[in-house]
């Protein structure tokens, strides 16, 4: 069992986004990313069997998919395929979450 | 691909908690659980592999461990075992949001 505060750990920086790994193990990958506004991880697939979500914990932004852009406000939570094209971009300072299940 | 908004769409009760289903799969399963301050989801564990993570997405409240407690604030991560006891008490009004990978 163990605790992280990502609010305090997780940095910004404005050369580009910041990543912390919050947890990794056979189960399941956890990570913080960090943008400035303006940022991006940009879109992005894998051939592999599973799932992810990406959550919006602080700020304001849009996720991108293959054919479309959709809204990514706080509180909002995307889940989809790994395979499937994904992505984020932030219009103002943002913090999100990505669980990633089983991990790469 | 799909996507929610917690804070839109998870409500509170005064009887007790609510929960919410965010997503269900092979791969993890995903719930949000809200609490008015004073409500608690109580400590427990299943003899099961896997892990799972339970993120304070607002509000303030306590984890609860099968020996302690501790701090749950917003931005704060808890990881564990689905094996090891574990629980969450509302100090305020809280939104949590769990995933459990893989599901029970």
């Amino acid at each position: 069992m163990k605790t992280m505060n990502i609010f305090k750990e997780g940095s910004f920086s404005e050369k580009a986004m910041k990543k912390l790994l919050v947890h990794d193990s056979p189960y399941f990958r956890i990570i913080n990313f960090n943008f400035k506004a303006g940022q991006e991880l940009p879109i992005h697939s894998h051939e592999l069997e599973g799932e992810l979500s990406i959550q919006v914990l602080e700020g304001k932004g849009e996720y991108l998919a293959a054919d479309k852009t959709l809204p990514a406000e706080t509180g909002d939570i995307l889940v989809c395929d790994i395979a499937e094209p994904h992505g984020i971009r932030a219009t103002t300072d943002m913090r999100v979450l990505v669980t990633i299940a089983p991990p790469l």
